[in-house]
């Protein structure tokens, strides 16, 4: 940890939310590790990190690259950053090194082509999948399924909100600290398998970007009231 | 139709979101009739409808009370607004006078006691459930899970969203209308089982206005950019 802040691992962290998370993360002071299977893009992810916070007037950044394995060993905190068709096998892959870890599942259950269709899985959500797969000694925190991931990329405010699920009330608190931390307004959203609502919410995303060109968001309205 | 508005029908229109529907397009200057089995709630319905309106300055509203076969007949749009348990008896019960209409389906598929879940029939969504009992006949437009219906009462601008899923571009403007008519903003959100992003939402709104005693509702977020 640095400065009491917990070490952020992000596995599948060389794509597009992977690469606006760490941004996010690295500039409000966290050290982030990029977990990915490929060494050479790990290092150019970690060039290019380092490039943008040097552009942003940023300070010297904590951020290297990983395996999987070494990731979800070194981070305090691991992010699965990949796509759906990939989710179990990574997940079982680091199933050992993630146990009494919080896992942040940002997995859209997408099925190509019909994105913007929704067509959940069976177990209802891939946040429910990774708690299945995972078992009670993880902590899997669903979150991050509706912010654009362009927008997140860039030196700007955010316009959005982050619903956050989570059979575990105390991890649920961890990951939307963490979602403050990226600029973002998080939300306990309830159990995990609530990341149904989110999951689904993304292909609503897709339908209407395609209508407006958009990097849309959602933002929970009446709060204040 | 007057002044070339739809009249609206609203099966189930004396409960909390019906009401609040109908005090809205009222107030817009649209023909109302409240669809209920009960015709003592009916008739007190539209006696409690015209005092609010009066109070409110409206001039003479067209509002009656009919039974669920009669709402269904003489109206253009039929809005159902019933508990998810009486989704399938209600629509059965009128299937054949709804033939050629535009169906709006508000349905929330609750289990009760544990609401603040998300737990989607085997089907998807209700409105893939309207639509399939209903056929290809009628156009199903999912719409309204997520208005807070305390909020809608209210004379007051809504800050919220309404999502509105259905297979048929057309029917799904109709339904636009009528959600700008009651001043909100309305967004076509794809096909009609998509409606299970919407719906299951309204599990996590639940879970959320738990903690801030609120009534909350959603935007889309990042349209302007």
């Amino acid at each position: 940890m640095s400065e009491g802040k917990p070490v952020i691992g992000i596995l599948g962290g060389t794509g597009g939310l992977g690469t606006g998370l760490a941004r996010r993360w690295l500039q409000a002071g966290y050290q982030v590790i990029i977990g990915t299977r490929d060494a050479d893009k790990g290092l150019s992810a970690v060039a290019d990190l380092q490039r943008v916070m040097a552009e942003r007037g940023v300070g010297p950044v904590e951020v290297s690259a990983l395996d999987y394995a070494g990731t979800a060993s070194a981070a305090d905190i691991v992010v699965l950053s990949v796509p759906f068709s990939h989710q179990a096998d990574v997940l079982t892959s680091v199933r050992e090194q993630l146990q009494g870890k919080v896992l942040v599942d940002t997995t859209v259950p997408l099925r190509p082509p019909k994105v913007s269709l929704v067509q959940l899985p069976e177990s209802g959500s891939a946040g429910q999948i990774a708690q299945d797969l995972l078992g009670e000694g993880v902590h899997v925190v669903s979150a991050f399924q509706n912010v654009p991931a362009p927008r997140l990329k860039e030196d700007a405010p955010l316009e959005c909100d982050v619903l956050v699920c989570g059979n575990n009330k105390d991890a649920r608190a961890q990951v939307i600290r963490l979602v403050e931390a990226a600029g973002m307004r998080g939300l306990h959203a309830g159990q995990i398998n609530n990341a149904a609502a989110v999951e689904a919410l993304t292909s609503v995303l897709i339908f209407i970007n395609r209508q407006f060109n958009s990097h849309a968001g959602i933002g929970i309205t009446g709060l204040d009231a």
